[in-house]
């Protein structure tokens, strides 16, 4: 059964995404790339963004495993496919990650502003959504083909789909990092009125895994 | 040295120390039990609150010791003592823990509304403080005589002495919960700046915890 995902999400001890003052130099925001070292540091993070093939095999890959099994399209929320904000001034920019995105799957990047397909090598295509993320995400399980569709962030388009009781399960990594202001995840949300509870922990050195699912629908 | 610290202090995934909705029938709010599973499991709660000799005795005891260690006064909020709000009606209300309460030192109770100390079996008395978070400060570190104050909540108290720079290391622990709504530890609180980062991080089954350290003076 398909079903609509988050994974390898990282936030901080005090519940933030990304640090303040998100720009090109920081695209996670000032503290925010302290988040991922669990992930940077997995042999599936290496091997996907670096072509290495070093990197830990522990708890922290398996769950940087799990997060690629089985998906047939991404969503992303426009400032995870870059820094411009705004009318695309012109079309040279195609993302963080070079000419073969670690995709190889269709991407619906959600937008304001419209602007044709994006054919990458590797079998990624960016997808320019301007028609809501329901629109997206209809188009992304099409796409997918019975597979997985997973909800790359960043925090502000999970936290529109978790409203919208669209994500079946999200795999949240809890950084040891306390970043003081930037985009929090759960503020303002009701996780268990919405449904959600957490069905899995796992810690590493380097992070906490927590996996949390839909178990019913909303009840409020 | 003698250290101010908050030991033992649960919250959830989404970042509540305390339920919604706390009343006498439910201390920590709805569903905030769930947060303490890891404490009320391990020997050490057993012995203190319960006189028995059962209970976990890895990660979460640990830490569950470290919470008692050196301590020479608590300090607690109103709403730790007791349910009572607005002025004492009488003085029958003597803490949530029956005649040997588990401090077994002097502990500093802050309130609006004054009350004489009230002598326990065990060594614990209870002091009501009605001039301020400083000043009850002062008091409890007089009283522990060299050794540790511990702040033992709840959220509201940590928080104004974490804004006004009083605490030196917090013992968090993290479960894996959700509440949705309640008292939030952080929210509005910008950590780092207030001096505090994340030195450690160890898991258990039933909770991750995390010990923050003010490595330096406040910078804003």
């Amino acid at each position: 059964m398909s079903s609509v995902r988050v994974a390898s999400f990282s936030i901080s001890l005090d519940g933030y995404a990304a640090g303040p003052d998100q720009d090109l130099d920081n695209p996670m925001g000032v503290g925010g790339m302290a988040l991922h070292g669990w992930a940077l540091a997995t042999q599936t993070f290496r091997r996907t963004h670096f072509g290495a093939e070093d990197g830990t095999t522990g708890v922290d890959d398996h769950f940087a495993v799990r997060g690629f099994e089985n998906l047939g399209a991404w969503i992303l929320g426009r400032n995870m496919f870059g820094p411009i904000r705004g009318a695309w001034p012109d079309h040279e920019w195609k993302g963080w990650w070079g000419n073969n995105p670690p995709y190889h799957v269709p991407v619906f990047v959600l937008t304001h502003h419209a602007r044709p397909p994006l054919v990458m090598e590797g079998g990624t295509t960016f997808h320019f959504v301007t028609t809501g993320i329901e629109d997206a995400l209809r188009l992304a399980r099409d796409a997918a083909g019975g597979k997985d569709v997973r909800i790359g962030g960043g925090a502000d388009t999970i936290r529109q789909y978790l409203r919208a009781g669209l994500i079946d399960e999200l795999h949240l990594a809890v950084a040891p990092v306390l970043l003081g202001s930037g985009e929090s995840l759960f503020e303002g949300l009701n996780m268990p009125a919405l449904g959600y509870e957490c069905v899995e922990q796992v810690a590493s050195e380097l992070a906490t895994h927590v996996v949390l699912r839909r178990a019913h629908r909303a009840t409020s």
